[in-house]
């Protein structure tokens, strides 16, 4: 990877697919105006966060992601990345096949071409993020996506707690690492809870760009979604997507409550120079680390 | 693991075996005074960082860890446990037979028994930190020690900088991540290249603490130590020993250039009531992590 800007794009949902869609196509004019060579969207950009619940007839919100298909998300962005002449990262609701849905980021090429795909592999639930009920795990592994500004180490919220699958981008040789997430508090939450969740989600990714020497964007929502059938307090998504370098350091945050695009450079070479000081892939003990493999240490 | 006090004591090298001895001996009476049921040592704390330069003599540091030979460490931290009724977590340089060494954290009962022994897996190497010629990489594997107090996950410093580790530990049952460690500046370094190693230190060791829903504790040495040949510029030792919770929240942080004992209280029920909320191990995919076992993912 060489030196880049890329931009993310923060913001609320607008109350509509198409408003989701103008918005963003707005922020993807002014992002490139600004220089950016690679966006990166928010989880589900396109919707509410829809898993606060459980409603079959949500799976309607799903698509097809072949771009040959008329009036698609994937089409439309396809469409915006050729437009642009910029990389994109766009998180959508994948219908495979009747009755199989993923959570899936696709990358587009500038020129509009499908650079590739990934289905979120992890799959949170818990109260308001209903996601086993909505997505089939991922089956395609953890795989770096490559595109004109380098192998782009996409995976999707949840996985962003598990160092495993930063890893395993690592070591598949990506040059950076991309989580387009959808991640709040639940409103009633202690002050002091919530900043100990916020300060926790920062600090696990950044502990993976520590830990493999590479850049890392983290691109989220904000704003306050209600519970669609009340039966919890809705969440307030907090924003503050950032950015950090391969030593962790910080090279932007998002505001926790605004439409934002957050642009930063990253320079492909200060992985090289980081992984010379700190040279931990030489290190690792792959002749013990077979338990890794297993669900617990307990046999 | 029940609510307990650690203790993480933090000093520069004495100038002596006798002198480390007698400081730490002193602490650690001050520790249990202060109520600790935990004492942690930081690495190779008998001595001066030796691995500043490679020398063959340096072996001669290295002792039998039997505590029932006479005048060794060992038996020294056995009865220094016994006497204060402390479970003792001491980092020593472990001589197994001529020419195999390595660099082995010993925990003792508060009865003086030995719980049991981590020997240092990952093993760093680079200027004036040249471990690799001094210490056989560990053969023991990533076990918790249990103890009284808990199931230990003792493991030593450039081990921080693996999530594997780290998650093995998890996986074992530990209740806590421990780890004694040697870390500093090269004095002549950037002061904005010094604290974005020092951050990243702290922050990848909290990153663990947060994957896992695990305390941990990290005990550093502090003090300037010169190169025993002058090819470089020695090291300046950065203290900062700290403690976090199971979100990653700080416990407790010690001074950059002080020594200290720093204490905190750990209470086992948080883990539990953290891995509710955050369920990572519900969801790792260990029918995708084949490839951790891989060097690198090129073939």
């Amino acid at each position: 990877m060489k030196k880049i800007k890329a931009a993310l794009i923060q913001h609320s949902h607008k109350g509509s697919r198409e408003a989701n869609l103008a918005h963003v196509a707005e922020q993807i004019a002014l992002a490139t105006k600004a220089g950016a060579d690679l966006v990166v969207l928010q989880e589900l950009f396109a919707s509410a966060y829809f898993c606060q619940h459980e409603d079959p007839a949500l799976f309607d919100l799903a698509e097809s992601l072949d771009p040959q298909h008329a009036d698609t998300l994937a089409r439309k962005m396809s469409e915006l990345a050729r437009q642009f002449e910029v990389v994109l990262v766009a998180s959508l609701f994948e219908k495979r096949a009747p009755g199989l849905y993923h959570n899936t980021a696709m990358v587009f090429e500038r020129d509009g071409q499908v650079a590739g795909r990934y289905r979120k592999m992890h799959i949170p639930d818990d109260p308001g993020f209903y996601e086993k009920f909505y997505f089939t795990e991922g089956d395609l592994g953890f795989q770096p996506i490559p595109t004109s500004v380098g192998r782009l180490g996409v995976l999707v919220c949840w996985d962003q707690w598990f160092p495993e699958a930063a890893r395993l981008m690592a070591l598949a040789g990506a040059d950076v690492l991309i989580y387009p997430t959808a991640i709040g508090w639940e409103p009633e939450e202690e002050p002091e809870e919530k900043k100990r969740q916020l300060d926790a989600w920062q600090t696990v990714q950044r502990g993976h760009a520590i830990a493999n020497g590479l850049p890392l964007l983290s691109c989220n929502r904000h704003g306050f979604e209600p519970s669609p059938d009340g039966h919890t307090n809705g969440t307030q998504f907090w924003g503050n997507s950032f950015a950090v370098g391969p030593q962790g350091e910080w090279l932007g945050q998002a505001a926790s409550d605004a439409d934002q695009i957050l642009v930063v450079s990253l320079d492909g070479q200060r992985s090289e120079q980081v992984r010379r000081i700190w040279p931990f892939l030489r290190d690792r003990r792959i002749d013990a680390y077979g338990d890794l493999l297993k669900r617990y240490r307990d046999d």
